[in-house]
């Protein structure tokens, strides 16, 4: 794996070649930061994708959300790519919603990239593979980048650090744990979608959820939506504010916002961290060696 | 924050001052991973508490299972601890269930100790003062430590490193969640509890989850239990299946087995390298000055 190689692929995936920018995709997984950034259209693109971060809780109907959203914007003649990122177990290492046939339908529409992103045990190493795949998805001419993430657990929220807004998707029935994750979630949306709502109780959620968001402190305008995503309605409005947020969002291609940009040299830095670390660790044998390895 | 202060502190706990404990385990979430380890107790103490993992999806009874194991384990003469770790949002930086009023009837028993984790928006953090409190727990004279930790998300559930054993608790209702959580669960589980075990599936979920274990490789006998935590069902057999885990336990007191030793060593070191990195990002303007951060 060669600064080279990723160059080589860069240019083909700028040109169109998507068989290329899929392997760019995991030459970046792969690569060190320091390789990645050298790519300079990569650090400086001639424009940015408007990044839309989708999150909420287990079977709340995210990946059907993100497929009728692509169905929708392709038709506005919108360029779409996904960033999908799986809940994968640290312990088998196995990513437990690795298909994603339900995006098949749009697996030939050149408009459209999917891109499934497995945890594989590293904790930084999400984070960094999500910035710089989200880059190269800038640099080859992407509108827009939805990033779904499961919206529980740390690590798996880190990841909206990588978008410019946030989407997040709850059900009328899920009770407790929607009670548990609002007071996170409540922080990060821009949007609400209210899914499944033909369920009994989404009205009464909606109103909830604006209750607190008039609660709330944040001067910042959040719509609360309605859908019901397996049948396509309300797709259309998710998308009209999407599309809003987009324009009211400033330029995006000089990504200067210094707290993002911290977010991710951070979870750069970690990853090249992590990667050292093991070797590092290899002497040790009895717990008084934890001692040694933590004295300056 | 000295490392005198932490010795005092820890002299006194051992005598068995438990507001002394109390600060003793803030004090080690708050120092250095040197400081911590300088007291020699820590890192060889005289006999080492078994460390059980309770983890399971959020409403499945974590909690409820955690208190009145607590309470049948008293009348068992054990002295037992808790680390409790809360899913604290990295955005609002609160802790969401902060409150621990159902363990409150145990506040007055000195052979009780229960201590609250939030990850306050570290992913290193909380693992490394989780490994760091089991060893006071170790050195102060404990005989058994609860870590309970919701069962979703890779920095939840990194913290099961540090236990010796893993209780997963499930409940029939939970249906996909199950499904995606059987994946990593089922690798890491040493006992099954069916909790909520009078409801409509009880008994059907146990014998998926036997057949899963039957299909697994694993020549490690697993446990599948029923209770009803809320009316103290099957709590009596949970605990003389973990005493018994207990006793077949190798001894524990000088804990040699490296690959834990490595994940604290990790968990510890990543902490200290959190505590580094905002420092060389404050100079980060432009995305053209993460290019030289990455360079060596």
């Amino acid at each position: 794996m060669s600064a080279k190689e990723g160059a080589k692929l860069f240019a083909a995936a700028k040109d169109g070649d998507f068989q290329a920018f899929a392997k760019l995709l995991t030459w970046l997984e792969r690569a060190s930061a320091e390789q990645a950034l050298a790519i300079p259209e990569l650090l400086q693109p001639e424009k940015a994708a408007f990044r839309l971060g989708i999150t909420g809780p287990p079977g709340a109907g995210k990946s059907t959300i993100v497929g009728r959203l692509i169905g929708e914007l392709r038709q506005r003649g919108v360029k779409v790519g996904v960033i999908a990122v799986d809940p994968s177990s640290p312990f088998s290492h196995g990513a437990i919603l690795g298909d994603r046939i339900r995006y098949s339908e749009h697996a030939l529409d050149q408009g459209v990239f999917i891109r499934s992103l497995g945890t594989r045990g590293s904790l930084g190493g999400l984070s960094s593979a999500a910035f710089l795949m989200a880059r190269a998805f800038d640099a080859c001419g992407f509108d827009l980048l939805l990033i779904e993430t499961v919206g529980v657990g740390q690590t798996e929220l880190d990841i909206l650090h990588v978008a410019d807004e946030v989407c997040v998707v709850l059900v009328p029935e899920s009770g407790d744990s929607i009670q548990a994750m609002k007071a996170g979630l409540m922080e990060i949306a821009d949007i609400f979608v209210v899914n499944k709502a033909d369920r009994p109780g989404a009205d009464g959620l909606a109103r909830e959820i604006e209750a607190a968001i008039h609660d709330g402190e944040s001067a910042k305008k959040i719509k609360v939506l309605k859908s019901v995503a397996s049948e396509g309605q309300g797709i259309a409005e998710l998308v009209d504010e999407v599309l809003s947020l987009q324009q009211s969002s400033k330029p995006l291609t000089n990504r200067s916002d210094s707290r993002r940009l911290r977010e991710e040299a951070k979870a750069l830095l970690r990853r090249e961290w992590e990667r050292e670390i093991d070797a590092s660790l290899k002497g040790l044998k009895k717990p008084a060696d934890l001692k040694s390895l933590v004295s300056k």
